[in-house]
């Protein structure tokens, strides 16, 4: 990860991986953009709401701070907002793109990172939730990926629940970056020094019992009393159904201690696990206040696929289609441009070389499926 | 140009131009591969020989000055020189990637361009010449742009040249900046300036004239007495004489007055030109000395599309596919879903949308080619 260069065999996976999910996304009705590898700090760089210190920032000669995006929600939304803020919504956007975040352990290097996702801008439906799960599932798939589940929760949910027995905002972000970090036991340890009723102690434990049990639900609506809370789990039995409806829902489970470094997300959220790898493929969730922002009135949802994750959990063969060779001296080269054009015209891979142009010929022939010869006055013949 | 976002319509067009692209040069066997955004200026920066103003440097955090990158040969060389240089020689790679120059007159902020190119290396050959200008013209005209003529130079014949007459580098540099910029007027008032004899002079100004003439490269011969410069000659006939081999000599013109930016070029360079653009659309060049800074030993040549011009001169009609749109409400979800589903695996572009997620339906519907309601307790019907 990180400064890493990609070498011909894993891209051309890559790019073919790249490929198949750009048909699948379009065929949904997704329309693929473009956005500027560097945005301003003060619009898109604090609409990230990425940490302060994962953020690579860079001065322009007028001292304005910029930023090497961290992610590609709010650039699109600056453009939904602003070039596209006359097209009819909801609206369908995708997006393959890299993203950076600064290293603290690296010297404050960037690591980039490829991003393939897409947003439903400007549909607050738990419809809209289902669709962008369900497309999730379905990109994963598109590309062999069947081993894998994705993890459901609602900020909605967490948000009302520590806020009943928290009060304060900065006691919320303290217990939910925990969550983050998924340290369960640096959570639990927190909960039981704070000053709360023994009840209330045991509420926000029992949360933490909240991951994908059969009763999750059930179990949560026993934790909370607020309005906003009973309407998120509402929300998530709605969005069970519509999954249902998808014949995904074996792939999806509960976990109501889901919450992410992103702070814009607002409702739904989820993440997509492999089972050989630590960290999540691809997430996503509602932003319900992003588009504010950016002076648009918009409910959105959304998700990313963490590209070079993917690939690891796709183990891909790294088969290349195979190249043929012709080798060929100056007098042949009329019959060996020929030959090739021909070969390539039916969609071979040929590699027309100048013997001249070779060191070490035995060397050099071996890569090749099949390496023809034009040389002297020989008509050509294969080996 | 620069920070622009690209929208769908323009986007669309561009990912099925590179993906066109993409299958013409892996059919002649070049392998794709990425390199980071971000390099260290003191190696990749400072080989890229970009003018050091027309870098984005920033800093990381151990006070290392890294850069946006400028241009994608000099990482290439890198590679080659480094994961790569166990790979058999010659070696044929390719990129898709972003490159990006600061902009004195944007505040500063870097420009971004899209660059597509390959890089053929490990090749001394006039047939590695050859093959780099044809290949470059199949991939332009492979996406359809047929109105296009390249330029073909060579810098060993102009640095001779102009050794044989200024003697000093300083000189030469100077008189080369006029060229690159195409300020001829400059170019010859300069010339008159310069302390020489009238004949000396007389070979700088004849020697503006060395542009597509049918007789350029006898003229040019009549110009120089060195050695350098007669070898310089020989190779651009012996090119002229394999690009005739590849069918493509109508769109070759001779102009020994072209020179470029890059510093990194020693031989043969070539630029393509549509006729409704100012700037060149491509351009590229042999570099024997750029993989000695990486500790290679290895004679190159390459080139380098520039995407955005492509697309402006293609003019794309950014048609695109028909979509077709599936508006439901909740109870008919099942059908509208399993309709879509059907649609899409024969190939079809379709957005399912709930109805409660549109505030304006005649508006939203207006886009879609065509549009099925399944409501209520209705069937489907077509409208």
């Amino acid at each position: 990860m990180g400064m890493r260069d990609t070498l011909p065999q894993l891209y051309e996976c890559k790019l073919k991986t790249k490929s198949v999910m750009e048909t699948t996304v379009s065929q949904w009705g997704y329309r693929f953009m473009q956005t500027p590898t560097v945005e301003y700090y003060d619009t898109v760089g604090e609409a990230s709401a990425t940490l302060d210190q994962q953020l690579f920032k860079l001065l322009d000669q007028d001292g304005k701070t910029l930023v090497l995006r961290p992610d590609m929600t709010a650039p699109i939304a600056r453009v939904a907002a602003s070039s596209l803020k006359n097209g009819a919504l909801p609206m369908r956007l995708a997006y393959g793109a890299n993203v950076f975040r600064a290293q603290q352990q690296e010297g404050g290097r960037p690591a980039e990172f490829e991003q393939f996702g897409i947003e439903l801008i400007g549909d607050g439906t738990t419809s809209a939730d289902a669709e962008v799960i369900a497309l999730m599932i379905e990109t994963l798939q598109s590309v062999g990926l069947h081993q894998f589940q994705v993890a459901v929760g609602h900020l909605g949910y967490v948000d009302a629940l520590f806020k009943e027995i928290l009060g304060t905002n900065e006691r919320t972000e303290t217990l939910k970056r925990f969550l983050y970090e998924k340290n369960y036991v640096g959570y639990r340890q927190h909960v039981k020094q704070l000053p709360l009723s023994s009840i209330d102690q045991k509420r926000l434990l029992d949360f933490l019992l909240l991951r994908g049990s059969e009763t999750g639900l059930q179990q949560a609506e026993e934790l909370i009393s607020s309005t906003r809370a009973y309407e998120a789990l509402e929300e998530l039995k709605a969005l069970s159904e519509a999954l249902e409806v998808y014949g995904v829902n074996d792939l999806v489970s509960l976990d109501l201690t889901l919450v992410s470094h992103m702070t814009y997300y607002t409702g739904v959220v989820f993440e997509g696990y492999s089972p050989n790898l630590g960290s999540p493929i691809s997430n996503g969730g509602r932003y319900d206040d992003l588009l504010k922002k950016f002076e648009m009135d918009a409910k959105a949802t959304g998700f990313g696929i963490h590209l070079d994750y993917l690939m690891e959990a796709l183990q891909p063969q790294q088969e290349t289609s195979p190249t043929q060779c012709i080798v060929y001296s100056e007098k042949q080269r009329k019959h060996a441009v020929e030959n090739a054009q021909q070969l390539r015209e039916k969609g071979e891979r040929v590699v027309l070389q100048d013997i001249k142009g070779i060191d070490y010929l035995d060397g050099y022939t071996e890569q090749f499926a099949k390496v023809t010869y034009f040389l002297g006055k020989e008509e050509g013949r294969d080996e």
